[in-house]
């Protein structure tokens, strides 16, 4: 089996030899460019290790573990334009580098190059993949214009926010779990099991994510504390807060909200001490833990070896103690 | 075999009840929109008649040939936006009609239903239509960056134009013969040539659109003429324009392509001029004729009897004398 350094490395390799064909290279150039500016790798790194679970020599698995990659980095792509964000992992997005033209046929192709990895599964095997993905794909489209169209929406309650974030982030976790444990041949059922685990913890780690946007260490996390507030986005923080505070607190969060009169500073720090009357930070932790208790519970009944878990379990530890 | 107009019909009733989820409805109502306002429903067509070929129920084949339609209402929908068109088979465009931000969304997951679509088709057959079809759309997301690009090249020769529509347009007919035969169960190498007659017969589709589009009748083709003029679209009439002009002429068409100054109706009469000085037009039918030769060519080859035959060939030669 492979350790977690190993997997990123042989990630990092593969994608940067990544077949594309060189022109026009006004469509193919944003792609590189977008693996070239970093990322974590979770989703690739997770349907790896899910594939390791069940084979030794999981070659075969690459490219459906690169198909999730390059369909996260089509929805960055995209979400980049809808969210006005200039900057990408301290780096131009596409949009502002090229222009809009560029960022929305690049991802376009990247949404079908993620499909022509994915079709790389072996046998009978394709069709249970594809239909988890074609799946996920929807979700995650519906889960954007969820996320687009709670900025403009006032009252939204932490189940609203779950069953968001479940469709936008969690979902793909699950379906690179699930993908990469059906490229290497375990059974249906494992790999349901694979999917839940993966969509479970995927919740916890979206609120891990607004945590470090509202707490973390700039330096660490690579961008502006607080850059979530400014968005207007209803992170967990936010619609707890709200769904806790008295009337009067209510309004005064949504005004806070709303007010672009105020300098940025003063927004986010009028609205963190909002959030820190009620808890939120603490509240937000509480429901991480919860999320997470039953990734690993489910995880707990995937039919392998405890040995042989170890280096899944390990990482996604890792993915959710992170302070980046 | 069914009549073409049992065919379209069938289309349109499936479309009709196109099973999509209602929520978001910010994200599925630009979906059935643009199934609501029409089209020729040539490319479903085309891969139903050639599922007819094969079969005499061709029920099974009614998902893939919807996914031919799904897909390329996907690309009018960022093409629309690319093209800063505001209109539509006479209706608001989806980016005029709610915004940009729905456009991307609601095209992206229009792509994600398409396969969904495709992933019907049953046992292995799935996998080489799937392989057809990964490739068609990575060709015609090319096909439309080469489209975008060439507005600001100068010099584009006949030869560029035809490259360029074939990624575009013709590879998608292609796909759609192609995946209608794998569906119903045709062998690969009679499902090969019905590609090749559908990718060669899309050129010719293609020219003819580009003179429709010149010297259609405005009433019957349903949208300005001139408007790939105004456009600054490099059709056949330009680039055969442009190579058989002399120097003078050259600059001339350049320099009219590129004036803002004049009026719409000047420019167009204009340019027309130039068209007609180096017969444009009889040298676009003697192009579209040539391949339009050459997809009748192909399609004698296909193995299946003359009298199974006649539907499709008739479909094709009323798509090529088409005035509209």
């Amino acid at each position: 089996m492979l350790q977690i350094s190993e997997i990123i490395k042989a990630i990092e390799n593969k994608l940067r030899t990544l077949e594309l064909p060189k022109e026009p290279a006004g469509l193919y150039d944003p792609v590189t460019y977008m693996f070239s500016i970093g990322g974590k790798r979770i989703r690739p790194a997770l349907s790896l290790m899910a594939s390791n679970l069940f084979k030794d020599d999981i070659s075969d698995c690459m490219e459906p573990a690169l198909a999730m990659e390059v369909f996260h980095n089509f929805t960055l792509m995209h979400d980049d334009i809808m969210d006005h964000a200039a900057m990408r992992r301290g780096m131009p997005s596409v949009h502002e580098k090229w222009n809009l033209n560029t960022a929305i046929l690049s991802g376009d192709v990247m949404l079908v190059k993620s499909y022509e990895l994915l079709s790389s599964i072996k046998n009978q095997n394709l069709r249970l993949a594809l239909n988890v993905f074609n799946d996920t794909a929807a979700r995650v489209c519906e889960g954007q214009q969820l996320d687009v169209e709670f900025e403009q929406q006032s009252i939204i309650t932490p189940d609203d926010y779950i069953s968001m974030i479940t469709k936008k982030t969690a979902v793909l976790l699950g379906c690179s779990l699930y993908c990469g444990a059906i490229a290497a041949g375990a059974n249906v059922e494992d790999a349901n099991l694979l999917f839940d685990t993966g969509m479970q913890a995927g919740i916890s780690f979206q609120i891990k994510d607004d945590v470090l946007d509202a707490y973390g260490d700039e330096k660490l996390v690579g961008k502006t504390i607080g850059g979530d507030i400014l968005q207007h986005k209803k992170t967990y923080l936010f619609v707890r807060t709200y769904q806790l505070a008295d009337d009067e607190d209510k309004s005064d969060l949504l005004r806070l909200y709303n007010n672009d009169k105020i300098t940025a500073d003063e927004k986010v720090k009028q609205v963190m001490q909002l959030f820190e009357k009620y808890h939120a930070k603490s509240e937000a932790e509480a429901e991480m833990k919860k999320y997470y208790a039953i990734a690993h519970d489910v995880f707990r009944k995937v039919n392998v070896t405890e040995e042989r878990k170890q280096i899944l379990m390990a990482y996604l530890d890792a993915v959710y103690t992170r302070n980046f």
